[in-house]
């Protein structure tokens, strides 16, 4: 039996492919697995049914025969422990692919979380407009560091990894913004996830089922 | 040869424990091992040297002979997999155990920094005191879910693991807003974590280096 991520059944993006579970797609691709979806409402979401699988009521989970799994960071890690393509074989390697893990989602991803925030829950509050080039400049300084981190690289730290994986995804929440612009390398680093058959496949998979 | 974690000479928190050291410091007091620690100053963290090992100019970092890390996360993780005491033996409780630190990470702290920039950064400006209710209470929702959750379980899921370390640490930085006293359980939860006797050595152990 494949695995079983769940989805929602109509993406708050449309089909931008920016809800989480594109990341856990991406992943499974990369590594050639085959996966089953099931597709949750918002109401379902809040139910007890799935917040035994995920107690903050969000997507995606990961059910493999015995096992539920929440956060997306954490199911990344599992497909690509279980499985080649997404980890280095050397053990450092692996740890340092991992930090990068962790970095997109506890250094790069907080600060623009505070961008959706500051646009989607207050963006008809009264300071919005003034608060937002600081919400931006914040995004900046990390974005500053990572451009200069990457470099003319490729990837982050040799061949494509989990680490990457996850950096891309979150960085692709800043395209509609402009920002990640004023770092054409980040900008090509980000283009260049993208084109990965693998991304391509994951992509297409949710956007069919955001235009059905 | 121990490994050696990085430290600010002065924390900004004057000693509180929420450095992020404190974090390593725990996981390796859990595990039983030696490190040594290389304190550096606000500006040597944002030059070339420190950079190398931490693109984001933070602490802590990690070597270990050949190796270097950075992010909490990821240190906490390696050391974890390579010594008992952090991680279930069970392959299955060991990802569930992974998914509590990503959940720390990426779905309960965010919210809690949002807290600290609001305060820190912004506290000056004019919406700050119109605007902090929003933030602490999109901090409330997701201890709400902490809580049921938790119910009256010790620890997340089964014995105390690295998923424990790191949410309680990221509690931990809620203690001065008195948000965690709205949820006795998560309140109780904190106070075990705080009363394990690695937690108070590694306490102990950043607490000395800023109060010299």
């Amino acid at each position: 039996m494949p695995p079983i991520i769940t989805a929602f059944e109509r993406s708050p993006d449309g089909g931008k492919g920016l809800a989480r579970d594109t990341r856990v797609r991406w992943a499974l691709e990369e590594v050639g697995q085959p996966y089953e979806v099931r597709l949750v409402s918002f109401q379902a979401m809040k139910q007890s049914a799935h917040l035994a699988l995920h107690p903050f009521g969000q997507i995606p989970t990961f059910e493999d025969g015995d096992l539920g799994l929440f956060e997306t960071g954490s199911i990344v890690l599992y497909i690509a422990e279980r499985h080649a393509g997404l980890l280095p074989d050397d053990a450092n390697a692996r740890a340092r692919a991992i930090s990068w893990m962790f970095a997109a989602v506890n250094t790069v991803e907080p600060p623009i979380l505070e961008l959706v925030t500051a646009r989607i829950l207050e963006g008809d509050k009264p300071w919005s407009k003034e608060r937002l080039p600081l919400v931006m400049d914040r995004i900046r300084d990390r974005l500053r560091q990572l451009s200069s981190r990457l470099g003319d690289a490729d990837w982050l730290d040799g061949q494509f990894s989990a680490g990457d994986l996850m950096m891309v995804s979150v960085l692709l929440r800043l395209r509609a913004s402009g920002i990640l612009d004023e770092y054409p390398n980040l900008s090509a680093y980000v283009a260049r996830g993208e084109a990965r058959p693998a991304y391509q496949r994951a992509f297409a998979a949710q956007l069919a089922v955001n235009t059905r």
